[in-house]
């Protein structure tokens, strides 16, 4: 059987990441999948002599990878949602699938994305763009869709979690936990998506259009972050018998969908609100199985 | 887009059940799928006026109704290991797609089915045999199919965890919860295989075959259920910080692979020690994401 041709664009944690998975699991990949694959080609601005990438083509015309006769499929984790966009585009233009983590770029741009990749025949997928490593986007695609879902609610920023979990087990501060998380590396330097909303919006809409069948529509999700809760919040909600935990909702009513990310009070019997630290979870209501969770990071 | 077209074998609790769902959801399956999904034959003893069956095909010679042109897939919802082994043979050697339920079949005799299916170029489909409604098969077979599975541990059986949580939340005795088990159709007229553990190694021994690539292997599956269990080990456990699970477990090791099943001590600030009642939750742990939980019923 002919090989998979992977073109990695990005050559940071995640792409470097990427690159010794696929070599490491190689043999585990072919036996579960059935397809072996290649890496052909690496973009990046800058070398990485820790990767073993002898034989594989580099260069950092990105928009130049997409075109090739060798790739079949472009891996893009650049990130941002400038360039990143017009290497997808190029690469769907150019017939080549697409797998990106970048839920940024597919919360803003996704619909006229997704347009193209019909169009042109090829898939774009996502399983890594919300909760990481817990493979929810095919869970909501494929394994529930017997089912009308009616409603799901996720802890989808890792940081935001971490924060919150700090804040209530050891009764720190808010300022001083994100600056711990930031030192870790689980917060960015710039730390405004992660406790601002603005990152859980953008998965929480994709969540949503996978649920419901609806186009993206970030623009109308009521976003409120973690940034005003304070240690006395989360010690009240304690002794009420209550987690405060950073959700991203959406349901569907009689007046249509509704989509928001807030802190929310939740009984602290309930398996979400013992998710902890970094750890991502998704409770999806779904009206043939009733409730399901799905965790991990 | 032709419907696709189903022969419903059994129309017990289960059966009836996948009839309605079809019925109510089909609009969302045909949306989420799309394909259209017809019920084209019936196979019942008795009929079942309640269910809305108009234009279907009834009949008890389940043998014939396998073999029928304007049959797709075939739906084994019968029970047993007896009759429901001739009709999946005999539907896979004419062409037909089988989807089952029937974890006692597929535990048993699962690598001659399989081995069937693959030289017919058919599929057997297996959702519903472990965790019902957690679409645990899906997350095995592909979600994480870039991992290596270490080990997996799951509650696999819901009516032997509603007991223990009973025993522990209500300090009550095993054969006292189990009769009222009985009486709320939880557990079987015969509860050998839900509390001796059997139910749970017949799970169980899928989901090592998926996790790690192995031919069924049910004969080497240690297994022990929890009809030993006193009111007192539990609070005993309580006291120390640990809960009761009933687990199954499934191992990579450098000896090959464990298969046990057996009453587990879990410390109480796991997620998965705090899964109570009749409610599944299956534990992965893979090289490159970590542990992630599935959680349902």
């Amino acid at each position: 059987m002919k090989p998979v041709k992977l073109a990695i664009l990005g050559l940071g944690t995640v792409g470097g990441g990427a690159v010794r998975l696929l070599q490491d699991n190689a043999a585990e990949i072919a036996r579960r999948t059935g397809h072996e694959i290649q890496i052909t080609h690496v973009g990046s601005r800058r070398p990485r002599p820790d990767l073993a990438l002898d034989g594989v083509k580099l260069s950092n015309d990105l928009l130049d990878i997409v075109k090739q006769d060798d790739v079949d499929i472009v891996v893009e984790v650049i990130g941002g949602t400038t360039l990143a966009h017009d290497v997808v585009m190029t690469a769907i233009k150019h017939g080549k699938h697409v797998v990106t983590a970048n839920k940024a770029l597919l919360a803003e741009y996704g619909n006229e994305i997704f347009q193209a990749a019909e169009a042109a025949g090829v898939y774009v997928a996502f399983e890594a763009a919300v909760a990481g490593g817990i493979p929810i986007i095919k869970v909501l695609r494929e394994g529930l869709s017997a089912n009308r879902i009616d409603w799901l609610a996720g802890i989808i920023n890792g940081t935001g979690n971490f924060i919150l979990t700090e804040m209530r087990e050891k009764g720190r501060a808010f300022a001083d936990v994100l600056a711990e998380a930031q030192a870790l590396g689980y917060a960015e330097a710039d730390p405004t998506f992660d406790v601002e909303g603005i990152d859980a919006a953008h998965k929480l809409t994709l969540l949503a259009s996978l649920a419901f069948g609806i186009p993206l529509q970030f623009e109308k999700v009521y976003t409120e972050g973690i940034t005003k809760l304070t240690a006395e919040d989360v010690t009240y909600a304690e002794e009420l018998g209550y987690r405060i935990k950073h959700l991203g909702i959406a349901k569907r009513t009689d007046a249509g969908f509704e989509l928001r990310v807030h802190p929310t009070l939740i009984p602290e019997h309930r398996l979400i609100a013992n998710v902890n630290g970094v750890k991502n979870a998704v409770l999806v209501h779904s009206n043939a199985v009733g409730p399901t969770l799905y965790y991990g990071i």
